[in-house]
């Protein structure tokens, strides 16, 4: 029997409501002749409670706990689904990460996978359990502790199953019926689009698109798992979602392909920092070590030796930041005058493989945000994307400038 | 250092105030020298909507699911609190029943715990750690998967772990300042008893007085484990609360020491039922292996070879034991001819060891139910207690007549 992964994510299990009908969409999957591996979400909105419960009672959480605590939300959602499956006359069971076991490292909240051995899961099905409900987002240490794979980690899971067990696809249900060219809720021209490269989606991740975690991904282009990514609200025919796909299978695109954006950024500045080789290494690596996942880098031009050192990371990681740079100050790593953290920012990022053969991208979208007034505060490129940190009040405006900048409306064909 | 076992309930760590305000009380014990354990229940109503929720998406639950679900609450909170401690400098480290790990039997949604290894925590101990908080409720079976001691397990959990580890006592912190005559909530003449003896405490326990669970009662009774019962909520001193102690130790008491009830009964009557030899065993075996946990029974005067046979149980498992009886039914076990739910009754008991010594309790407690208009359905007696099966709407009727019958609101040796 060939194996199927299906994630639902948090708003395709908001409800009982819900998860009764993606308990229906398993059993279209089972009656088919497929064993399902099911990877579910918290319901919506649980895992912020949650997370919000932490942060208000240690604000420099031991991660160990967080993660004790937030992977709580998935547990209530397998059980949940294994007992509606059940009631279809589905034999299904569900599975914690430990139970599994999800063996991954000791990086709590942001952990990385490291091994899924299938023999517990696999016996089972032999025995003929039909479905294994699977907690996303967490795992176990070496230490026998709880871990989390990061927000969207659940994605990551099914992708990893996907991977460890041979399934001949991986479906990620959410609330959107594919990857659009924009966020839809902030620009009403966004198109689905049919096919995505992996590269392409890579960089839509990781700049913030919430369809898919970036590491899932990764994980799916490394090991050739098929991934689409369809709608639970929708009833589906086999062509539904985005297919996401190898290079070589997209056959037209427009030179940008997508437009993303990450609202909860900030901006970070060491002002007066004395500049002497390896000051860079003084600096990131303690933010490293603190869990700080620095993005955009920018360093002022130096005067008589000192220099601003500037750089964005999530709102929610400033007070660990100022902690760590604090701490690597005391301890004599680094001087620096102050720091100052402007909470106020966003991302915004264009994307697209067409970029390569395409000169003038980046002086487009430039001269398209200046036409709106909008002032850009730091920018960084690579080859197949430009993104620029804005103030937060321009975001949705800047968004819909360079989709329409682009003609992200108009399929490839179309605008070429 | 010594032990000691501190166990708050629900609404102890109802929010993130009072889950500080218990971290205070923990911290306290800690600077006066004790290893602790604290033991936590799940954030008041946590549990409840999780039972909801399995409830509403499979009646006849898998109780390995119900399980696997309803013991998210606890980690919850375990983990809150210990990140609580840690910001105020107490070395504290959060424990799920299967880290510890907590050893059970397979009887899932009311499992029996087998052995509390004490390596793993003590090891921590050595280590400098001064806090375990374990969550209540839940422990592992052979099997590897989640079980829960059942509702109020949490003090089980907490009188397991005093017991296991040697603790110099067991405080109990919950909502009232100790155990009472009677719920103060339905009657405002009750009052705080100082001490109590375990056979009580266990009848009144065992009859839903929600101050302590039955098993943690017997549990401290034989591994004498000194037990107290206090509040979260007031300033303690070292003589708060009731203490929990031997029959030798009570110098004084009333004929009856307190008034319980259990509020939500079920009533159900087979009709018509084949009597003969064995019958007993032929219904209540079935009931037993389908997890009903039958309470009174009550089997009417026989006429013609049939008979009607009465017992009370949970509101909750009235489902099960319906199905349970008809599937009897249909394997040819046992006849009869329907089955009546009753599921608006309550439970209303008196308990006192000076039962033992004293005549006309019973009779003096009918009249007094009489005189109120309270129509009595079933009655059953033990040495120290009666209970009765009452119309659900009369229920603190009955407590409030019952406690000014036995002058419950003055102390024992005014009484005399």
């Amino acid at each position: 029997m060939s194996i199927l992964v299906m994630k639902f994510g948090g708003t395709s299990v908001a409800t009982l409501d819900r998860i009764q009908r993606a308990a229906k969409r398993v059993a279209v999957e089972v009656a088919r002749g497929h064993q399902v591996i099911v990877i579910v979400s918290a319901m919506s909105g649980k895992t912020n409670e949650l997370v919000g419960w932490v942060n208000e009672t240690s604000p420099l959480y031991d991660a160990r706990e967080y993660d004790a605590v937030v992977s709580s939300g998935e547990n209530v959602t397998a059980g949940l689904m294994a007992l509606r499956l059940q009631e279809m006359e589905v034999p299904a069971r569900s599975w914690q990460g430990w139970q599994v076991p999800l063996k991954t490292n000791s990086a709590h909240s942001s952990a990385r996978i490291e091994e899924i051995p299938t023999d517990n899961i696999m016996e089972r099905f032999a025995q003929g359990m039909q479905v294994a409900v699977v907690a996303g987002f967490q795992g176990v240490s070496p230490e026998g502790r709880i871990t989390t794979l990061g927000r969207g980690g659940s994605d990551t899971t099914a992708v990893a199953f996907a991977a460890a067990f041979g399934a001949v696809r991986c479906d990620i249900y959410t609330d959107v019926d594919g990857v659009y060219t924009t966020d839809p809720r902030i620009c009403e021209k966004a198109r689905k689009l049919d096919r995505i490269a992996f590269e392409e989606m890579l960089e839509l991740a990781s700049l913030g698109a919430k369809v898919l975690q970036t590491r899932s991904v990764e994980l799916a282009m490394r090991y050739k798992v098929k991934l689409r990514v369809l709608s639970s609200f929708e009833e589906q025919s086999d062509e539904a979602g985005t297919l996401v796909v190898g290079e070589e299978d997209i056959m037209e695109s427009n030179v940008v392909a997508g437009v993303a954006y990450s609202r909860d950024e900030a901006k970070m500045t060491l002002i007066s920092v004395a500049d002497r080789p390896g000051i860079a290494a003084a600096i990131f690596g303690p933010l490293a070590e603190a869990g700080v996942n620095v993005d955009m880098i920018v360093q002022n031009i130096s005067e008589e030796g000192r220099t601003d050192m500037t750089f964005s990371c999530p709102i929610d990681q400033v007070a660990r930041a100022e902690k760590a740079m604090q701490d690597a100050k005391e301890r004599g790593e680094i001087r620096f005058h102050d720091t100052v953290a402007d909470k106020g920012v966003s991302k915004v990022s264009v994307v697209g493989i067409g970029m390569r053969s395409h000169a003038g991208v980046a002086a487009r979208m430039f001269k398209a945000l200046s036409a709106e007034g909008v002032n850009i505060k730091v920018i960084t490129t690579s080859e197949i994307k430009i993104s620029v940190l804005i103030d937060r009040k321009y975001m949705e405006l800047a968004v819909q400038a360079l989709h329409d900048e682009f003609d992200l409306d108009k399929p490839a064909a179309e605008s070429v």
